[in-house]
């Protein structure tokens, strides 16, 4: 943080003249998080120079706390025997992320490197699909047997435990690995010596299978305040453990991902400062021209009504007004369906409540904007009354329409299998674009004569 | 989850016929979550005779799951003995939000209820500001003393974990309860039961105030992986933890809120289908009407211009699309800026950079737009080049104003201490219509003559 920050320049002095004994002494004590952080910010000689010195453990979780791009240079300047140790010492959620990201030929060499056994184990996930809870576990869990008493429980984990990604929930699985229940370090703890795991596990375990979305995985996380959660195979075999941290980031990337679709970016992993300018380009101008064409479709609903406009000008300047006002009232609506979708709050079979819902809100919202919008006009506009009417009435009109639209897309999408986002703000008001644009012209041409 | 609410139909009969011994028997394996929903979804009697048979320590777990309104219906139904039962057993952190929860009869008759050391640190943590750490946490925590050796601090946690709410991370103290270390029970499980606390106990510990941010809070847990985070005083007393399921709720809160405000509604905390109307409508109608008015300012623009599209009506078919293109482009910009520094990934000292970075996507992005309308309309209005001529200029201008616009803004607010969420997509395109109309009538009155 700031604190952390601030000691930047004094130890970049040591890197600088470089007296690496004193900057181990000092890193050797930090978080590896921290330390990630001061390497990556060092020039490229000194960032490899501080990170050969630290610690052998230690190296390993700040390996794994790095940006890809840093831990590229790290692998493609240390030795075989130094690669070989981090490999090994990484959890394997961690390793199969770092064959992921590296380029085909560093990912080779990492796999060359790593033991049979890892290298078998690294394959064996890279299977799983994409944002599957196959893809987030890690194999590092404690497994105990039913017939184990608290004791010989407590001798296993103290003489397996030291690399497992948590010890405090511990899974209890059957000759053939099939998982039978859960114990978690504190049962253990507030039971006597004797006790058999049998009889204080719990069987009714919370599971999720390696196919499952990651999405649904850190929902459970969520909904049961988990620590860790097992997943298990088609033939409830366990095959590894999703702990909270792993959890907490898919929760992050989704809501990012959320908002980036509300907002018609194409959905993207990196930081933004990490990206080039190409991919944030090709990110956007997908949704930007797809927009703009339909926007275009608005702008020719409004040559229908070239004889309105020109007969009576001061139409056109209500335009921007009553366009903005549906998209906004749309967004506001879709945006709250949607983040209730994703939060489990709002389901498919809710339709109908919300649509009246929103009707209701929109009554009110509608109203109080058509009579601020009258009042503003009759005093600007002294004498032309029923053109200020017809304002008023599309202004409820609008509002009416893009709340039920606003929060009837959405859940259509998600009947349909389709991404609720799709329909978030931009183009639900590009939709209601050309919706409000004919109303207020049909309004228009009936109060009013050309 | 949905395999849950299939058993419902089975659990249901049981109530409806008042089988509740069996009931029972059922419900006291289930997780408090699941028994919280089982229930919430019962008729009003029915709840309350079910929550009434379950064992005592599940009852006062799915009290603290229930939704307020839930909870206040069976506080106000339950003997005063039974009620103090469920407030001693609750955590500190749940105790505060019930009295916040509830109205204010009912937070009396809690607060009269609760024991008096209860009351006192129920009556404390209300004065922590909303949304501090103070706010957050609980005082359920393990403290050991830094001379304890590791059979000693087992022997304490034995005695005294079983109501904690971790004891996977316990605090070491000094005889002032200053924090001085911390370790985790795997820690001690892997040292021998000889070894001194002070020896092995991580004295870099990493801490908040009472006061700190909550969403800062989170950004903690989600940088260092944590399961609990201690809180101490202004004098570095150990007061409570927040422990990593809070720090998740505060996450998606955050994000929740976030996207709220993004869609220009007032953040609010109930799930969707649980507020009113009227609640509803008041969170909307006030960006509704400040976006409105300022639509309107754009309208009075097009009044300058009435020359303009009188005598070339075509001009006017452009608007929608040249104001949709920039409010979407400006969104894009600004919804990544705000999310990147929500996230800590941009910092205002990279105004810069991210500036130099969204003007090279504005142009790339920006030609593009520009050349497809270009064809588009040199072959839609032959004959008409110049007036395709200043569309396409506009558009490419438009998108180049909308990316530095919707970048800086948002880092603006940030160095001025506002939320940058104010600057989310409807302000900008507020902003953005005004600007491009502006834009669009000056290039056009530079290559036509009207």
């Amino acid at each position: 943080m700031s604190d952390w920050e601030l000691e930047f320049d004094e130890l970049n002095e040591l890197a600088e003249k470089s007296q690496f004994k004193k900057l181990k002494a000092i890193l050797d004590e930090k978080n590896e998080m921290d330390v990630a952080e001061f390497i990556s910010q060092l020039p490229h000689e000194k960032a490899l120079a501080t990170f050969r010195i630290l610690q052998k453990d230690l190296a390993s979780d700040v390996f794994a706390c790095m940006e890809p791009d840093q831990q590229e240079e790290i692998v493609s300047s240390i030795s075989d025997t130094e690669l070989n140790l981090i490999i090994e010492d990484l959890a394997t959620d961690d390793a199969v992320d770092l064959v992921e990201e590296m380029p085909a030929n560093v990912a080779r060499r990492i796999l060359r490197l790593a033991t049979a056994q890892t290298r078998n184990q690294i394959n064996q996930y890279l299977k799983y699909p994409e944002n599957s809870a196959g893809s987030i576990m890690t194999s590092e869990y404690v497994a105990l047997r039913a017939a184990m008493n608290v004791q010989d429980a407590f001798q296993y984990i103290r003489q397996h435990g030291v690399d497992k990604e948590t010890i405090y929930t511990c899974y209890v699985i059957d000759e053939k690995r099939k998982l039978i229940g859960v114990i978690t370090l504190k049962d253990l703890l507030m039971n006597p010596y004797e006790a058999v795991i049998r009889d204080i596990m719990d069987d009714n375990v919370i599971q999720v299978t390696t196919t499952e979305d990651s999405e649904e995985v850190s929902q459970l996380f969520n909904r049961y305040d988990l620590l860790a959660l097992p997943v298990v195979d088609s033939e409830s075999r366990l095959v590894g453990i999703v702990t909270v941290d792993d959890a907490v980031d898919v929760m992050e990337q989704e809501a990012t991902e959320d908002i980036q679709k509300i907002a018609a970016i194409a959905p993207s992993e990196k930081p933004y400062l990490k990206m080039s300018v190409l991919t944030l380009a090709r990110n956007r101008i997908v949704w930007l021209l797809v927009l703009m064409v339909s926007s275009m479709f608005t702008g020719s609903i409004l040559e229908h009504y070239e004889a309105a406009f020109a007969s009576v000008p001061l139409l056109v300047t209500f335009i921007p007004m009553l366009t903005g006002t549906g998209g906004n009232a749309g967004s506001q609506a879709s945006t709250m369906i949607i983040r209730s979708m994703t939060l489990g709050e709002v389901e498919p079979r809710d339709a109908l409540r919300v649509l009246w819902k929103e009707f209701r809100v929109s009554l009110l919202c509608g109203s109080a904007l058509a009579l601020v919008n009258y009042i503003r006009l009759i005093i600007m506009y002294p004498g032309k009354e029923m053109i200020c009417l017809v304002v008023a009435l599309s202004v409820m009109g609008i509002v009416i329409m893009a709340k039920a639209l606003g929060c009837l897309l959405p859940i259509a999408a998600r009947c349909l299998h389709l991404d609720p986002t799709l329909m978030a703000s931009p183009l639900i008001s590009t939709i209601l674009d050309a919706a409000s644009l004919i109303l207020y012209f049909q309004i228009a041409s009936c109060l009013l004569t050309f």
